[in-house]
């Protein structure tokens, strides 16, 4: 019954355990109509390798104990810039939180869902656009990018997971859908602008961002560690996050919003690391570190 | 002195063996005026592995008889678009032949290396805007991405590495840097556009394109091997060449050569596939194949 009401996703295309089948694209080619076309591809012999693979990036795969010691930090405002950052932060926080209601009532698992939903819909958006900007600069100038890409899609790729987990457990309404769109358009432009003009501001600003955000997992985990939240309580982590956080198979939801925080944690260190250091200083965080 | 005159790169910071190493980001550091921030991004127990740390993105390894068997191939074109997107491609390949003094004179070493520096800092865009559109797709949407995302990362990190790896033989002028800002000014925009509208198209551009590489690459080769390019002849492959495609110590510019001839190769295979799929079918290729 908990399954079917909160597990309906399908219907959508978001099915976990899919991910790296070749029998959806089989099915595609042979009921294709250009089957002349579609066989071209299929025969390369590099493409046999296709079933076991695993694209996605290396991430920071999170021991217990780091999972269970994050905290909620402030990294104090030094420069005038980061109090513009910290303070635009917080405003924005502070409408957003006025207008999805988050200030009134209390939060149960269908608003923390849509409210989770939403941010990282607009959290995937800054990695990825300071990647490109980074790789079109080094093309451009004929300059080495000095290890930052690899670092930024792994978050933007790590924010889109975020975002892909929490939809096998809600279905977004049409409502929902219409805000996505209207603020992902007006947010990649704004930021593209911003990362061209300042990228350390860019990355301070996420900084103060991620520090919110790990504001708002702990408070979720606190409210579903004093019983406010039974049905996460008793929820299986869905499977989508058990293979990408490399977690045992009995994790539960809560096991997964660790995961969630303690990456989240690892953003805002990195992100105020990347704003307080020279573009062209060599990326100190390796891959899936 | 052959080395001098066409390795004289260490000057515009392209150097080959620098990639993973700390030393550029300790001195940042110890340099720097603002020491607090700067110690503050460097407590972190996650960064401890930058030394060993490799950031590249996994791509294609070539085994000898793969680069030996790559072949001049054209995809013949059956719908309207593929007229369009070949007709196109012609076109741009024969203005850019006769602007460029490709069509005129012989070919040396030096003009081979400015040909191939500003074809590639072209050929990085396509891969990386289609991956961000891709992204922000999927995050707009709420709808999985299947798997297309890191093939394109890893075609346009790969076409970056053609270029910094030319750069290290070459340093560019003055006018050809001026040339590069304006051509991905016009071509980011271009592209951005041309891909939301339709991804199919853009990738068969990018087929037809690449098809034209692995000719011209191809010339280069057989160019070497007549005796006409003297200079390559002699000349060792680039450190940062070595490590990238993983070649052995001695490997000469006659194997960067090949090995940028099948990656080409393979991008146009890669390119054809995902223009005759639905933007929605799984990706068949695994990562680094
Ligand atoms: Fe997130
Ligand atoms: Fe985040
Ligand atoms: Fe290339
Ligand atoms: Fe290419």
């Amino acid at each position: 019954m908990l399954q079917r009401t909160l597990i309906p996703l399908r219907s959508i295309g978001i099915v976990g355990s899919r991910r790296c089948l070749p029998v959806s694209f089989v099915r595609m080619c042979s009921t294709s109509e250009k089957d002349s076309e579609k066989n071209w591809e299929l025969t390369h012999p590099r493409q046999r390798a296709l079933e076991k693979a695993d694209y996605m990036m290396t991430h920071p795969i999170w021991t217990t104990e780091e999972l269970n010691s994050v905290e909620i930090t402030h990294r104090p405002c030094e420069k005038l810039s980061d109090y513009i950052a910290y303070g635009s932060v917080s405003l924005l926080r502070f409408n957003f939180d006025l207008f999805s209601g988050y200030f009134f009532g209390t939060m149960d698992e269908s608003k923390w869902l849509t409210r989770i939903c939403f941010l990282e819909t607009v959290a995937g958006v800054p990695g990825m656009v300071a990647a490109m900007v980074r790789h079109l600069h080094s093309l451009r100038l004929m300059t080495r990018d000095h290890g930052w890409i690899h670092t930024l899609l792994e978050e933007a790729e790590n924010e889109r997971m975020h975002l892909l987990t929490a939809l096998t457990l809600k279905k977004p309404g049409k409502m929902f859908r219409a805000a996505v769109l209207i603020t992902q358009g007006l947010f990649v432009n704004f930021w593209f602008f911003a990362y061209l003009v300042s990228p350390n501001f860019c990355h301070r600003f996420v900084g103060y961002l991620e520090e919110e955000a790990v504001a708002t997992y702990t408070k979720c985990l606190k409210q579903l560690d004093a019983g406010d939240l039974p049905l996460f309580a008793k929820m299986p982590a869905p499977d989508i996050a058990i293979k990408y956080w490399k977690m045992p198979k009995d994790a539960q939801v809560r096991d997964l919003l660790l995961a969630i925080r303690a990456d989240e944690g690892h953003h805002r260190d990195v992100n105020h690391g990347f704003a307080s250091q020279h573009s062209d200083a060599t990326n100190p965080w390796g891959p899936g570190k």
